[in-house]
């Protein structure tokens, strides 16, 4: 079994198919289990669909232009994945996304915050990761 | 006074009643103010209803089975707190919302990011934690 | 160029005009821009705007007023400002959210969070602040 824990909260544009929806959260979760080892079963996310106007993005930074197919992905994580963990898993959600849904990569916007495990809570009111 | 300062975001299944809002809502603050010490009007929270679909869970994980009625709680915290007390802060939290709403336990998924106490503004464009 | 790379998650009450929104947005950004040296064009933001009673507040702590005019702002930056630096950008979004929108300072609510910079993909899947 792997380990990590991953809370998951993607941001986008109203008006997605509850296909493409799934996609997305499918795209997310099939990276993190392959590049940071989370179990299969661990897919704990929420989607956050907002209307026009309040996914706020520059039509372009840093040379990558990005449109109002704009995904925020933001993931809150275990501490303890090496950098090189981080950019294959960068790389792979834009890859999925981009398979899966025709995104273009850079509308992929990722974000990763890092705690501690004894700052997780499964359910059953238990700290699972912590004895 | 006690001090802690959360910032608590709660997402959970569109179609519950305002009461049951409220009862999650208050369960999470109570929980805090018992097992965290933070002031009875430190009660700051943004409760998130998501359409169906957009709560991702796994039926079963870690031997605990999940429902529509899931419950994501993230709160933000300053840091200070021991291992023990977010035990019981999880272990509250839990407890309470079952018995307020008689949601599973199981049901109850808390994430905790910690930070620094200049990292608060309470209003008037302040830093009120630090000096 | 400056840096900082934040992405901003600002939550208020549903019911505000367009306007509202972008002016309450653009002050944020404005001020991320003056206080922490952030490009003009890293604008990420998400505004989510929640139904009554989903926006949860005191009426007063700490000696200071809330209503429902309330604003949460939770900034997620890459570590690296000084306490000053944070003390002049929560001065200034609420300076500017009064001057734009005529929100009382007391309103503006002020969290951050920070990270690494290897903890970034501003798309392409790429972590584009490590090398």
């Amino acid at each position: 079994m792997g380990e990590s824990m991953p809370f998951v909260q993607i941001s986008i544009l109203k008006g997605k198919s509850p296909e493409s929806l799934l996609n997305i959260s499918n795209s997310v979760h099939e990276a993190l289990v392959e590049e940071f080892g989370v179990p299969e079963l661990d897919k704990f996310q929420v989607l956050n669909e907002v209307n026009e106007g309040n996914l706020v993005y520059p039509s372009e930074y840093l040379g990558i232009p990005h449109t109002r197919e704009m995904v925020y992905i933001h993931i809150t994580a275990k501490i303890g994945r090496t950098v090189e963990m981080k950019k294959r898993l960068y790389a792979k959600i834009a890859d999925l996304i981009h398979e899966k849904e025709n995104i273009s990569p850079g509308d992929v916007f990722i974000v990763l915050s890092e705690n501690s495990a004894e700052n997780w809570s499964f359910g059953q009111g238990q700290a699972q990761l912590v004895k």
